[in-house]
């Protein structure tokens, strides 16, 4: 049987991803943003808002990092989407987070987090339904020990949180379940 | 010590969505995109282009579902990114996948996925930057399996794929590491 629930946003899974950026004066600040995707080869789309001082930092700088959180810092990870930094200027300090100059863009790069995507402002996009922050992905910096032997990201070392907007939970990966560009062959045919 | 990678797309988790359409005449067709997420409180983007024959389908019925693929449904979901609807006019029939009319917007509801949400195309926002389809979610359908005692998605229960992007895997969820808006409060001070 099926039921109906109205309207509800319904996608699982969602990524905890944190997002940094400067203000003017160089001091970092970073919000927990669950509604953000890849939108292109090497670009990423944030939906946040105008009122985030992350926004408002990302318009004064032309930059940002966008790190994935993990199992080890749920309770910083968590921080970061409940302190409004409009109200706190110290909200990243208080975090205990280590924000470090990313080599490559005007943002900081947060030491604690296993992968960080180093961005520069694209364009915000404002339509009648959607603003959007575009980031251009210039280089994906990450800590070694989630790469597996041939340099890649391994998920079974990442521990990368998974957000479940149903329940407010937050989640780590279980078993792998299948792989793409497979597991479908055999419907094809071949 | 950390690592470049240079320009890759990093984002995990990755959603698995199957978007599905009707053509003019009524027949379904549908794809398995990983570039979608929630944009607003009842919309969602997807970030998929022209060429798709679910993207022509789209535009010219002005509705759309998008499903959760599950666990059970792995092969299915795969075959439905692999093939492509403009070569095979009976995609949709060889995944042998149930669709059936939604009684809220003009698209298919997949039957075997237990969770769908069901839209009216709002905008297909074009920038620079961007391609994006944008729905609004008119309704969410779910099969009464994954929901728990208070009419909630249980994460347990629903078994959805999750994609990874680095090394093409699918997953399933394991167990909760947190809970939001509760697990940052404490480095808040309270």
């Amino acid at each position: 049987m099926r039921k109906d629930l109205g309207n509800l946003g319904a996608v699982y899974p969602m990524p905890v991803l944190i997002v940094a950026a400067y203000d003017e004066n160089g001091v970092p600040c970073a919000m927990n943003a669950a509604w953000g995707m890849i939108c292109g080869y090497h670009e990423i789309a944030l939906f946040i808002d105008e009122e985030h001082k992350t926004t408002q930092n990302i318009r004064a700088t032309k930059a940002f990092t966008v790190s994935l959180a993990d199992q080890d810092h749920v309770a910083e990870a968590d921080y970061l989407g409940i302190a409004t930094g409009n109200k706190m200027p110290d909200k990243f300090a208080k975090s205990g987070l280590t924000a470090t100059k990313s080599e490559k863009v005007n943002a900081p790069i947060i030491e604690e987090f296993p992968v960080c995507m180093e961005c520069e402002l694209a364009e915000i996009v404002e339509t009648e339904n959607v603003h959007a922050v575009i980031g251009r992905i210039i280089n994906t910096n990450v800590d070694e020990k989630v790469l597996n032997e041939n340099g890649k990201v391994e998920i079974s070392k990442l521990n990368a949180l998974i957000f479940d907007q149903f329940q407010a939970g937050y989640y780590v990966t279980g078993a792998q379940a299948g792989q793409a560009w497979r597991d479908g062959r055999k419907l094809l045919g071949e």
